[in-house]
């Protein structure tokens, strides 16, 4: 089978995901300056978000382009990981709405961790289905970024009933990790 | 005519469906835990509908890989199996909301077999448009798994009017059967 | 050059309208089946506009299997017609939760009345665009159906201060002379 | 690396936020035609932003029609783009409930203004991935009309804080200066 319908597919809901998170930021009643005022922390939620969902896309474009390939465990662990992006908005919402309270935050983390376990399994269905010679395994097998990015969230998590802040910085401290597209894969091709 | 401009538009519309739905979960007020627990059934509700969502994704994704072509017919089919699908997010919120009552489960239940009877009308039309030989024929002539489910709807429906909760293990036992996507197509290929 | 993209893109937001739609039906409070009773109309409402916008669909994804290329001017008639279309959200919403008032059921008329303006101008901009021996000249220079739409369009929306639900039925109507695809251009490819 | 999936997406989200603006304007509470008379600056600024994101589309597919290629830093140069754009869903709402007051208008200009700058970026990481003799080297290293933009984005900005109806005016000329695509591209084909 190949990747092109899944891409798509996946393609369409990042950019549904993306995009419907926006509506979390209900127009203000009121032209005033003020009105504004509470919407700051929707938006830096927004913006952390939108930088997530962005690196998920590129990572994933990524991916399916080694991939050389698709079976039915690829397909439900692809809707697996997009199972946990879909609830991006959610989080996003309640964490800007609640002013970076430490229980949104935390649950953030966890949506953060889920997401990022269910991509680690879609690289394994990947790997399983391809030979060793393959491009995807000389450039997956090891993730060192991947793993590293597992810890600084399980942290983010267990600060953020403390100091939610701090984790909040942990969490752009990752995206800022994974700004860098899959260098792996471009070095090998 | 070929069968590309038609998926394109099925994953569109899928992937706006599988996305909306949540919408449907409202960020609460507060940033208590206690906030989230009236969300419970809905959160429940939605991973039910992603998943027969995902799963309805999959097996058109493997019917029109093994189609040779569309003709007008197969356009209303496909578009009327979608009109279906659509009020998944509305049907998905009602039974969410009120805490898996016997009327929301079973117009829920209503709406499963309306799609698969849907589906199994687009399966149809699809065979009257390819010869005796095809494919498409020879995996698909049998439905045991479709009348299988069609029976347990029913079922489900029935029943809901007493015990919902039965229902709703009934619905996610179809669900499950369908995991594993149309192994017949995969096996003639 | 090819009209790839801009299928892809109307497809997209085609998908988009037909399934925002849907958001329109609010769910309800309750879980009474009487709870149900005031979306029945939204919910017929609904019907006709998924039918209508499936329509649309069905016969801009003939036009452009036809039409050799696009240019600007093509560009900007499509996307004249995306922005009648994504007013059918609204007007279906206002039209069903009135119960098929009058001034609803007229402003639907009109809408319905532009976008079929909308069509015939991106037909005109196509021809002109095609050299006269193209299949599309052959096929769409004469348009009985259109024009006979645009008169019950007309009728309908004059009918509709008097009487909406007959209104509501000559809009059913036409849907429903247009439920057959561009056989003109399946005729002749 | 091909530009495939970056247009995709790119369609995905434009096609997203394009609909999805339609959602601002609320179906009223009654039929009368009086209460839509509060909607008509929320459709005035509709049809403006439906005009902006038709041009941002068109360039966008003429600019990655020249292009021969994406890097790394042009997936988030497109991104960045992406942001800014997706914001006109909100500032759309909040200067068209507000009937143009002075603060909303401002804004919206600045969200132009940044949509302006990302777009401008985007062509400078697109130019310094082609060599010297592209298509779109020839096409685009002079960018008047871009520029003029940015000058006449400005001029709204501060305007709008004493005459925001003049701003609103100066934002239809640039949308009409723009209205025809990227003739130097379609020049040099």
């Amino acid at each position: 089978m190949k990747t092109g319908r899944l891409e798509a597919f996946s393609d369409g809901v990042l950019a549904i995901i993306i995009t419907i998170m926006v509506l979390e930021m209900k127009i203000p009643q009121g032209a005033s300056l003020d009105t504004l005022k509470p919407l700051v922390p929707l938006f830096l939620s927004y913006v952390l978000s939108f930088f997530y969902l962005g690196i998920y896309w590129n990572n994933h474009h990524h991916l399916f382009q080694a991939a050389n390939g698709v079976n039915g465990k690829i397909l439900w662990a692809n809707l697996n990981l997009l199972f946990w992006l879909s609830l991006f908005p959610f989080v996003t919402g309640w964490m800007g709405e609640n002013n970076f309270n430490k229980n949104p935050v935390a649950l953030y983390g966890i949506i953060l961790l889920l997401a990022s376990l269910a991509y680690k399994l879609l690289i394994y269905c990947i790997l399983k289905n391809e030979n060793k010679n393959s491009i995807v395994h000389k450039a997956l097998k090891k993730d060192p970024k991947g793993n590293f990015s597992l810890f600084l969230y399980i942290a983010g998590i267990g600060i953020s009933l403390y100091f939610p802040k701090v984790s909040l910085g942990i969490y752009f401290i990752v995206a800022l990790i994974w700004l860098i597209p899959e260098k792996r894969i471009e070095r090998i091709f």
